[in-house]
């Protein structure tokens, strides 16, 4: 096993139980461990609104321990960079204005050494911090955690992008293993109707939006143990998918035929052979790996012309016991709304989920990108029906 | 009492036992009527996107019953126009290619005229179909009286937009009443926990997206009697509303930047005083008539600011008996979504409603230029969230 | 000859040494009379961003009137509305805030009753004053009757463009011919080398842009007797033309691909035939007329296609006692610049050519819709490069 | 002097008479010196459309000596890489493919060591070929260094944007001097009226559209010794001339509103003071330098403010003789097309400058960034009228 995998096992296993600062010591590693296989110029570039520059995570991961722990709770804290709580600050409208996130790929500065340093010095401040045991800090550094893993996720995500997007292809890392393992039950465990909890208990960490718990009646249902794999979406393709109307929602149809989709992102098609770009690189498509990279409206389409639907989130959380999961962040058929009793936070954490409730759909379960202790059951991802570049996937459930 | 109302009530009321024959001649006649009071200037002009000219919904509920009817059950039927079935689809993918949306205002001919014979046409064919008695077209006769019922309303709409963003405010009709009786009742209503049943039987119409029936669990929740007010929502104007980020949703704040938004649709302040255009002309704003006019946005915004929120669908199914409705189209907080078991039908329906199942959020209720005897407590309608120029409104909850 | 042929004569030989009150009968009439064979529905809408509705143009002239003679003349005018000024001004920033060019379609008020009564109102007060004898306003008179006449030509061109992009194709009027007589002469005629006197001389009427007249060195040249014919073209089309990037300039390849253009303007091929929209209706392209509506762009790579070049407007001058012309607008390889000595002036006039004097290219000539009387060989017409729906033409050059 | 002056002073006067092959080394040498300053950070970003990535530039003039020069000279020439044809063709329609010109800064591969090994690579044939003397490759060697040079000034002026729109404001080089000297003489020069030769002469570089040679008549004119200075220009700006319509043109009126222009580029007020990023950081506006950064738009509108106008580009190469120039381009009032007689050359050339003949304006004279033996006095720099990223100024004539 390479150093990659077992620094990433390691990471995972070992982070669960220990205390505050060598979990903050371990997550804050692992972020400049994702950059390790870059090019400088590779920490640069946005090649599409959705991604960041890999430099831009490392600093606003940093920026959200400097605004909302060190300026709050360290007295006589200086700040890195007079400019950097504008140039850092993701969306956060209660913490002043925020540079455009379109622009993130037009500043070559700071560079990567100069975020590298500003890292160093907030860890330098949040280690004191720590090791002071300043109990009103701990449950916004545990969020502060949370939210670097969340930005390792979308590192691996964008480091894909920004690679995969490159007519050269660069390898991110030809030890990378998208899909470690494959999956060969494909047959339906049957759920009975009932009433079931659904959502976080209040102990242990979770997001506000996954609270709070609550009760919901579900009918009986059937529900795939595999996900969907590349030759059951092949077939999907074969059959005319992209090109047949019926089995598209009218928003999907026009987003199939605006953009020109004809295949997963990062697929293409070489002489009647279908290649996909992975972090190792391209290669050609396995097919009895599941497929990935489909957004909303292909996981759609593909449940209905294969005469099935996706669950809704409610159902795959009443599944998940009974399941296999953790390789794809599976679609659902769920907008992003609140749970009964919701009440959107005050401050900072109104802003972190409450305000994307509207024209999103949720997505469960965790990728094979997602940091190990960062996946819960109740954990509730959420995108626009048409982004691709998670590690998305497809799984099906019948009446 | 005007003939406008003698009319529009006499429409109402008459309907609901009358014979086939007999309602197709009332809906069909309700569309012209509608028209009558305007130039035939008014007929041709499309100034928003989501906007159709008159002229264009009089073909195309004509269209419906010539695509859907006639050209399927009549033989040797002949087609008033080759070219009808393309410039008057609206959105029907299996009936078709179709012209465009934006492009509607862009169409000077068929001319009124033209249109009008059209419909003569198309009525003398099915008034020789429905009197021949055919068993097999009157479920779809019945689905085309009501969905150019839908129609009605946005003739309604759609005149309104027409005439109130013209610079010189033309009124519809002196007579029109866009708040015919005021509520004063503005307590809560409490509504017990326990499951409910929620959408529409088999028997009886109801479209597709009601159905089926089925349980769902509530939790007990007050509701608010009557609809906010115009001086409740002048509140949260004065109070700043429009400008303060914390009450919106991140798309609904970029939404009211981008688009300057400060007031619902209609409205603008003359020397301190809100005037807004109604059907009836432009007039100052009464504050005891029901806000209307705003967005889901706006809508969620006002809730928020009010330390409130907007019901659920299913919350408002079950408190609809002991509310009262029909002044306006309530938002709720519910996407647009398939009822459990819910499957989308092959052909035409599968189009009518089912494609429309992503990004948009569900209203329940009426409003004033409903037609009376299409309106039911189980109908779902749905609208992009930064929709404003349905006749909506807004009624709170709180837990 | 029938009625329309008879008034467009007698309208443009009667004119010429009439009295001005005279003239402003005829000039006003005729913009009515060109109308006539609409439908009240063709007079509102507007397909495109450069045609107006005709409404807009009957009242726009109008209000010239209104604001530059009536309101600066007339004692105790009173303006026929006072929105007016808003609706109808074009672009003249001197005279007030305008309503947006892409929003005349918008506007289904004032009706073309409104705006016919509006007419007859400032007709009346306008023949008032003109009776009075009112030297001051003669000048300014008599530019808003060639400004009224320029409006004229966009009359025609707008209602073939409201008509021709109609799916339905109505015809204008069948008695209507494009091209009243073919020419036969495609020979070339040298001009000498030499200084050339180009532009207007102080005395008769002409816009400022054609002043000072100025001396132009030429070196010899030849150019072609007759316009370039359809036959001509479809070689150009049969010969790969709009599909070579070496014929283009590089705006123009790029307009050529994003607009996806294979043909001029109205012309569509059916079964390997030629057919083009014209005012009297579709018919199949005569190859011995010239061909019209194509772009500079097109005209360009015409001629670089033929192994020739477009004339420059000083080019044309010179050659224009040589030449039969008046068919069609020529496209010359000029941009509309300031003459030597040209002084855009104070008020009005400046804004009248004067600030569009940058990203245009220079038209000369006439056309078979140009008033009769509007017409001199100083005249330069002038529009962006990408534009087609004036009635123009292609004159080959070479050295 | 430090050694940036030493070398650029160097580099302009050595390279004069040299041999081609010094010539080449001097060249490529100062392209690589160029970018020294910059962090690696700094060669891959795009922050606008018109800027390029200065590791573009680094293997864009390389693509042209392997593409023009080695593919079609050196038999069993080896390409590099096989995608850089694609990814570093700019606009070569004849050179096959291209990348999109926005897509440049998303791409952070070849990273710049991989460019650098291509500039060695290249070089090593070139070197080789024009050691072996091929005649038929010198003047499209030629050619490419002129070619090289040119984007050695879009280095500078591309750097600039990027490091100037940061909101860091970083600094290139404390030493680099925007303005090496001022102008003193304010007075007008008169040029009297006669036949001016206009162009090159065939002898000597020079680009195609300089040619031919050819004689222009110019009536008398006074023209400015020296530039506008930035006290003159805040002159304009005090005097509201950024939001007075009468001093614009349409399309420039359009653009001040449309993109909120109200002092040149890389100008900020703070506090009542005027600062301007120059290449050697951000510093206060020396009232005496010549106002840089300014658009056609503005420079017009500022010409007109002053009841002046700026010259012909004929005008201003009759002056030139009696001007000191060089410090920046200098808008004129010529729009960019053919010389009489000027035949777009097949393949190549055709491509290079003759395509660009619509909707540019002149720009004469050179700047402090022109590599010192690239100017002419028939040189015609071009560019889109909105355009303000390069070194240009105004110089003011009158009649």
């Amino acid at each position: 096993m390479g150093r990659l995998e077992a620094f990433r096992k390691s990471y995972g296993t070992s982070a669960g139980d220990s205390s505050l600062l060598e979990r903050y010591f371990a997550v804050r590693k692992y972020s400049e461990f994702i950059c390790e296989p870059l090019l400088l110029e590779d920490y640069v570039v946005q090649p599409s609104e959705e991604v960041s520059p890999p430099k831009w995570h490392l600093a606003h991961t940093t920026w959200f321990f400097e605004t909302f722990v060190l300026s709050n709770l360290l007295e006589d804290y200086n700040h890195f960079h007079p400019r950097y709580a504008w140039l850092f600050n993701s969306y956060y409208e209660g913490a002043g204005e925020h540079s455009a996130k379109p622009d993130r790929g037009n500043l070559s500065r700071p560079s990567v050494d100069e975020i590298l340093e500003y890292r160093a010095y907030v860890d330098q401040h949040m280690i004191k911090l720590i090791g002071d045991g300043n109990a009103a800090a701990e449950s916004i550094i545990e969020l502060g955690l949370h939210h670097e893993q969340q930005h390792q996720e979308l590192l691996y995500t964008d480091i894909k992008y920004i690679l995969g997007q490159n007519p050269l292809f660069p390898t991110y890392h030809v030890e990378f293993r998208e899909t470690p393992h494959l999956e060969e039950n494909h047959s339906f465990i049957r759920i009975e109707a009932g009433v079931y909890d659904i959502g976080a208990e209040k102990s242990g960490f979770s997001f506000d939006h996954e609270r709070p718990q609550h009760k919901v009646m579900l009918p009986a249902f059937e529900i795939r143990a595999s996900l969907i794999t590349n030759d059951e979406y092949i077939a999907f393709i074969n059959a005319g998918g992209y090109r047949d109307y019926r089995y598209w929602l009218s928003e999907g149809w026009e987003w199939v035929k605006r953009e020109n989709i004809s295949a997963p992102l990062y697929w293409r098609e070489v002489r009647g052979h279908w290649f996909r770009y992975a972090l190792s690189g391209l290669e050609e498509v396995n097919p009895d790996e599941p497929v990935t990279h489909v957004s909303f409206f292909e996981a759609h389409a593909f449940a209905t012309w294969a005469g099935k639907r996706l669950p809704t989130e409610f159902e795959w959380e009443a599944a998940a016991p009974h399941l296999p999961w953790g390789l794809r962040w599976e679609h659902t058929n769920s907008a992003f709304l609140p749970y009964p009793g919701y009440r959107r936070e005050a401050g900072l954490l109104g802003e972190y989920n409450g305000k994307f409730m509207v024209n999103s759909m949720v997505l469960r379960g965790a990728s094979v990108v997602t940091p190990a202790n960062h996946s819960r059951v109740t954990y509730r991802n959420f995108f626009a029906p048409h982004y691709r570049w998670q590690f998305t996937g497809i799984r099906l459930c019948k009446d």
